[in-house]
């Protein structure tokens, strides 16, 4: 079995049980508070911040060029890609960079993005990639099951563009090719290193259902 | 007004206040339930292990022999003096090395030691000194208020040992060296980086209020 | 004084002087040995991908949002743009992909590198920054030199597109683009800061000179 | 055959002719210049700061309570025993604390010991061990052997102390047990992996040779 289908035994169940999670599940039906929508977007502009960090810290922990130049290019989308779609909405919501830039992150942020950097910077670049999988899968999978789960999440408004961005075919290539990184790096675990990866991605997990808590309880 | 002084100001009355949390209220009454104490033995005990690395990249970060002689004392007492205690707790719990060995440190634990882990890495010797600060000091502040608050706190049967530790004339010292040490590497601070520093001993001190709901919840 | 001012005072000169060196004229007067060249063009790939992680960490040390996305472009014209030139050379001399993924960094090429990576590491963005400098405008003041101390020189059939390369507008406004990170980021640097830093820079220019003796050795 | 066997078998008879270097040589004739060995004193004593940088890493990265121990116990033996042999002949040569911390570290000094410090940031407990080999091996090969080839130089008025303390039992069972841990990690490493160890131990022998060239141009 594949390491990415290990994974996905153990964690996939849960990242789609957060599309019951308030948070998420009011951007699936659009009920969402847009102010409590508007401190989320903050905190996780920041977090990608530290999102793009850990590429980084890909690019210096790969063994092969190919790699380097895959991280580099996680670097970049991120920093002009993703984050494109979160300053469309603070434009919306009317948050200036100003307010952005003396924003702090809250404590479950940082907490989750600096065991990811500590994971990255301490270990090599398979247990690296792992760290990075819970963000990025999670969405992936949640994007399309609110849109599944709510016809016409998609369409919303507001909302829509969040649901439609991480539900397009540009994410989902993306997340795959981390996958396919995953699995490359992984084709030769002993036991003992995936009972170790996969506690790390766990952990990830548990760090991305707090994000979603903290979300949820605005500021 | 020196730095350590501008830090109490902001963390110390939050530091004495966990004295009324009900996990270090129980110790100090004595009737904190002896398998809530020990899930949390177990913990700290891994939380030690990460804070001995912390001070090790004290030891690389230091600028200079004396403060990597300060670093290289720090790892050596926590794991052969603050870590006896919990060795004579375990023992007295039933506790085996084997048990401590395959224990996993829980999610609080982690963000906590990551956060420092991280912070210690990615920045120089001061933020480094700044972030062990919360743990070191608040034990300081609170094993003498709870002999003050619940007098014999000190001669429990049980926990009067972990009271005794933090409150021994040698664990104070050990703690006021920090302190001069933060003194002494911070005198020149602009209003800037002070502000910096604060922020990062504020996330402790609420890593560090973390860890007391955790071990307040045992497993 | 600005502190790139200060930095040119000091190293100047001797980046000047490299244009005397057997390997870097001879690239001017177009009599270098071209097997010689190639095993230069080889380390220097390798270099190249060493480089561009010291920019990584760049992306990971930078306090600010443009500082990092400053850092990820670095990496990525590295990877894809200088490398570029060096793919060029290297088609031309017959060197395939896999000889190139088999070479392996000589000692002074790794003791730069290193040199490198460890100050990133271990110290701010701005020392990383410093760090990066003896190479990127070395080669800045070399190629121009060439080109008027051997007219010609950017015309040569062999050597001509090397000495083009680092004498382009674009590499020359990417160098200066370094410069002005390093004149932002110093603008308050204390003379202890300042002779740090200064010590920095100069450890890269006797590096710079080591990989140009190793050059002319060839292997 | 032990991960240790194969590492001698490749770089034993380069430690061994290290005794043929006139540095060496000359400590063992006791006919080496005093001028000269002052200034391999005083880099001898910066490398050492370094190198217990080094082992602090190895607190970092050890992956269990044992390996953390031991790394602590190198640190300290280090800053407080091997370093109390070059204090003694600091103060024979009198050479004040002062003018130690005013030296620079020469760049081969550098080169050796920032390469040793990034492959022990940058990758696992095991490389970061076969780091720190060449140095620690290389001088308990040599000593004994001095006195084998130079009888009498371990009573030498000046040049014994050294040839004696790296002759002890002390520190040859020191740096025995560094060979037990580097065969205890490696105990199942893949040809790939070793291919790999014995390359960051050869850069390490050749960084050890350019130390003894450096030590004899003296300053």
């Amino acid at each position: 079995m594949k390491l990415t289908q290990t994974i996905f035994q153990q964690e996939g169940p849960i990242w789609e049980s957060f599309c019951q999670h308030p948070f998420v599940c009011g951007i699936g039906t659009g009920e969402l508070d847009q102010q409590i929508f508007c401190h989320y977007m903050i905190q996780d502009y920041l977090y990608l911040l530290d999102y793009a960090k850990v590429f980084a810290l890909g690019v210096v922990k790969a063994q092969d060029e190919e790699t380097m130049r895959f991280y580099a290019n996680l670097v970049r989308d991120t920093l002009d890609g993703e984050m494109h779609v979160h300053k469309g909405y603070m434009e919306r919501l009317g948050i200036t960079p100003g307010q952005v830039s003396q924003a702090k992150p809250t404590l479950e942020n940082l907490a989750y993005t600096n065991y990811m950097l500590w994971v990255a910077n301490n270990e090599g670049i398979l247990p690296l990639t792992i760290a990075v999988l819970a963000c990025s899968w999670s969405y992936a999978v949640i994007a399309p099951l609110l849109i599944q789960q709510h016809p016409g999440a998609q369409d919303h408004p507001f909302y829509g563009e969040w649901v439609r961005s991480y539900a397009s075919p540009a994410y989902q290539e993306s997340n795959q090719q981390i996958l396919d990184l995953v699995d490359r790096l992984g084709a030769n675990c002993s036991s003992q290193e995936t009972a170790h990866l996969l506690e790390i991605c766990h952990n990830c997990t548990e760090f991305e259902r707090l994000f979603w808590d903290m979300a949820q309880r605005g500021r």
